[in-house]
């Protein structure tokens, strides 16, 4: 008898993202693992706590929760730091199901949106198949990720017709929008870069806490309303405590 | 007292990728409107009527059925032509929403996947609006697409760590695989694409009617498995009289 991990993406923030599928998934799994992660914590962890509360039927269900390992944000490498800070909670899951997953008993992670986007824990999952020590059968669902809340949100396909769509980073966008070809949708940024590509001639739809009852919708011309993005953004985040905010640009058509 | 439109993602084959907002947005429509879209049109408005019988609670809703007008494949400007095709649609849209929509009628469109990604629903609407004939209010629901049922079956992130994601088109992919940076997912490719492709040094992860019972996965080194999917994918084709196929490339990571 086999353990078997669910992974299940819960959509973008709004409870009825949540697809029937994840409701059986949610139904089936005994054990829930919730890890900690910063300053949006709280908040994340209450949807995750409303989603069960509202969709489990039975309540023979354990969650178990831990704090995951920081990342070592000092480190200019980003990719060894990134590898480090995966190789710790890769210990941490392998610990976790280990120790409170009976054999042929099921465990859940709930992932943010979907697990297939700039989310870890399928490759920490993976790094834990790997190391040997337990041994699990895997399965995911998907859930309604952010840049579909924001498309949604803005009543807009994400590809202009025929061009292809970008998810990418803040780290990444400054240095990729002079690709001029079709839409990039902006994951991760704090606000750095999009203040530093401001004054580009490109289209923006941004939205912020997208899904949920304080979702916050700005669009136009970048150079226009990039000021009162950055100061929306700023006043959320503090009266919040934390802010998610993803964006989609594109070249304006020449008329 | 507006009509108003809902435009509803239906997921990518699994009736169980419906959400719970969808399946609220399903009770509240009263006019169902489907076109008929070419070769798969008997199998994917089975799933249409699958889901509609197995989520709507009262049977008082009509579902007015039409036939899309066919897009000029012989035209060789493709934007020009798909510009008269959206033209087309929006009168036909236009007239279904005059004819068949009370005042104050909530109306819906069930939208294979996600609105947001390869999908003319939200165009032709916005182009129905621009004409100034009738007016409505429409509303969103995202819905599971298929990279996201592509990732979920391969166990997957569609990303590398800090890396790009590239939705793209059969139409485009050979000029763009150039670009060494990130993954591409592949929509709309009859064959011919991967192909012409077929020799080179990347990773693929391949699906066909994912999310349904008759699901197909191959991934593996391109060359080493094109001729596997080449095969099946005739195969399928011969045997369903249609395929729905999408694939994620990436370059292989030096070791
Ligand atoms: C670590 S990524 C996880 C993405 C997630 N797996 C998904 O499918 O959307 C977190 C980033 O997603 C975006 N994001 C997620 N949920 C959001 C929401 N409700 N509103 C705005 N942005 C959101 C933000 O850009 C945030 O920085
Ligand atoms: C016109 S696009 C529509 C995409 C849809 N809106 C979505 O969110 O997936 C149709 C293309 O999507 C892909 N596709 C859609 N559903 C699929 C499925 N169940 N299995 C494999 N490919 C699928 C195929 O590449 C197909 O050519």
């Amino acid at each position: 008898m086999k353990k078997k991990i669910l992974v299940i993406g819960i959509g973008a923030g709004n409870p009825e993202h949540v697809t029937v599928q994840a409701i059986n998934a949610l139904n089936e799994a005994k054990v829930f693992f919730v890890l900690d992660k910063g300053e949006a914590a709280e908040d994340l962890v209450r949807l995750r706590e409303e989603i069960c509360a509202r969709y489990i039927r039975n309540s023979d269900y354990r969650v178990v929760k831990a704090v995951n390992p920081p990342r070592d944000r000092a480190d200019r490498d980003y990719l060894s730091a990134v590898d480090r800070w995966h190789h710790d909670r890769a210990t941490l899951y392998q610990q976790l199901i280990q120790d409170e997953l009976q054999d042929g008993e099921c465990g859940a992670f709930l992932v943010w949106g979907d697990p297939s986007l700039y989310d870890s824990t399928l490759r920490i999952l993976d790094q834990v198949l790997a190391n040997g020590v337990v041994d699990f059968d895997c399965e995911v669902i998907p859930g309604i990720s952010s840049p579909q809340a924001l498309a949604a949100a803005h009543r807009m396909p994400l590809n202009r017709i025929g061009e292809p769509v970008r998810f990418t980073t803040g780290r990444r966008i400054s240095e990729e929008i002079g690709d001029v070809s079709g839409s990039s949708v902006v994951f991760l940024d704090d606000g750095t870069a999009l203040t530093a590509i401001a004054d580009q001639d490109l289209e923006i739809y941004w939205g912020a806490y997208l899904g949920t009852p304080e979702e916050m919708l700005v669009s136009g011309r970048l150079p226009e309303v990039a000021g009162e993005i950055a100061e929306k953004r700023l006043k959320a985040r503090q009266e919040r405590g934390w802010i998610m905010d993803l964006y989609l640009l594109r070249r304006s058509r020449p008329q």
